[in-house]
């Protein structure tokens, strides 16, 4: 299986670096690993890793290069004065689409070919087939299509264009939309706590639930491209504002704050009230661009 | 098809009432129904329907009353000084718990049985076969089993207990978990609205994403049943508060509000400053109940 391409560099082994580590040595892939903190690299040795004294020797030893660190300042300080003449960076390093940029222009003037890549997955998802992981990946598509096997070891992967920031705004946009899940899901538990309802029962009626309704975004993006926020809508806003209410009196019978509903039933509201009562939510967006 | 059992009086022909009685003519039912503006009714005296004057002469004609009202108000004075002995009542207006047990006390009272039911679904999906659309019921058990094929006409049924107040609860508490969903999404789409990015495209990873996360009601469900919010924890708290700091520095530089989000972010901080950051979002829940 080792060839020429079957080579790489992996800058930092916390847990989701040694995850992608161990997914190429048991691809049998040749890599040279580096940490700060130089025992992290111990189990990969035993595994068949190459193991740098310094990132500059890591970097030397691969034209692939891929930085999976604390943050977007810990790969400036790591790379600082390292020669990338003629690298492939790949960053997996969680950032903004601001600072993907940034590192991008900084390698592309140093030399290197830039990738920034958001990862869709937590370290147990690597490597394990049909887990569902996947990594966002933006930046230089020669670079990317020139490691696209290397880059499919340990998690599926989307290229989303050749905006260096594009691959961080994907993923941090995803993670708001989980977020926003997870406060509503937390809220549906607060209001079932004290009753005599068996959770995991419960779990199951919320996990259909969301499963079912998110087929919303498509709803919200057929709205978006047409620009007319009332296309197949069911439940209008003025209808949804009603609803709003009942929620709002459950909550209080069930000793439940409101706080994780109410800043989206405020927007809703506010929507109604400058006249579009017959839309669904999507005017909701617009309202949020225009509130700094 | 059509038997003793396989006739029923309904209250109420707004979109969601239509609908039902819609269903239940299409399977071959005797149904009367009545609606406080009569025109309504005529759309479906056409299709079959006896319509009754009034809401007394309406629940006279059949022991199983289904009511499909405004609200639980509307219940009220729809029903008042109207003959309860010995109808079973099915009130599938939307409402609290609370309105819920008070109507079932009120209807026992009367001579009736009760019970209470929330619609997991929108008008289009009733009687739509393989379209997911559920209705929750609680109260008596007796009168639900009773009527059960003429309820499973228009929508599956699930039978959450005897508490009158349950169908409303879970109703409402799946609700406001699409509720926050809805909200985290739109946050997603105002962070690449003013990108050049497709948002039907988008609108697939996000429905994709949301989809593969919604078993986090089940972590939270065997974190709440074994009262240990660190099982199974792969991202805890302290590194997804870490990830809070990304999402809100990617709003900023997309011009996008963060007020949806911060509440959330808001109780997860307060979590790790009181010492569990070694736990998943669980003790979120705890928040929620203690703040009132």
């Amino acid at each position: 299986m080792t060839d020429t391409s079957a080579k790489l560099t992996l800058l930092g082994l916390g847990a989701m670096g040694s995850a992608l580590a161990t997914a190429w040595l048991a691809a049998d892939y040749d890599i040279t690993v580096w940490n700060r903190t130089a025992s992290r690299a111990e189990p990969l040795r035993t595994l068949g890793a190459q193991v740098a004294d310094t990132a500059a020797d890591a970097v030397a030893a691969n034209d692939l290069v891929v930085a999976c660190l604390l943050d977007d300042a810990s790969v400036r300080s790591t790379l600082d004065g390292v020669d990338l003449t003629g690298k492939d960076l790949i960053n997996l390093t969680t950032g903004t689409p601001g600072s993907g940029r940034e590192l991008a222009a900084c390698a592309t003037a140093r030399g290197a070919r830039y990738v920034d890549g958001g990862i869709m997955a937590v370290p147990p998802m690597i490597g394990v087939p049909d887990s569902g992981a996947y990594v966002f990946y933006s930046g230089s598509a020669a670079a990317f299509e020139a490691h696209r096997d290397a880059l499919a070891v340990g998690a599926g992967t989307k290229f989303v264009g050749e905006d260096p920031g594009f691959a961080a705004l994907y993923d941090v946009a995803l993670l708001s939309a989980m977020t926003g899940m997870f406060a509503g899901v937390s809220h549906a538990f607060a209001l079932v706590r004290k009753e005599n309802i068996d959770p995991r029962e419960f779990a199951g009626l919320v996990s259909g639930w969301i499963t079912a309704m998110s087929g919303y975004a498509h709803g919200i993006a057929e709205h978006l491209a047409s620009g007319d926020y009332t296309t197949g809508v069911t439940s209008n806003l003025a209808m949804m504002v009603e609803g709003n209410a009942t929620m709002l009196r459950t909550a209080h019978e069930q000793g439940v704050s409101p706080e994780l509903l109410e800043p989206f039933m405020r927007l809703m509201r506010q929507r109604v009230d400058d006249g579009h009562g017959d839309e669904d939510t999507t005017g909701v967006i617009d309202l949020l661009l225009s509130r700094r």
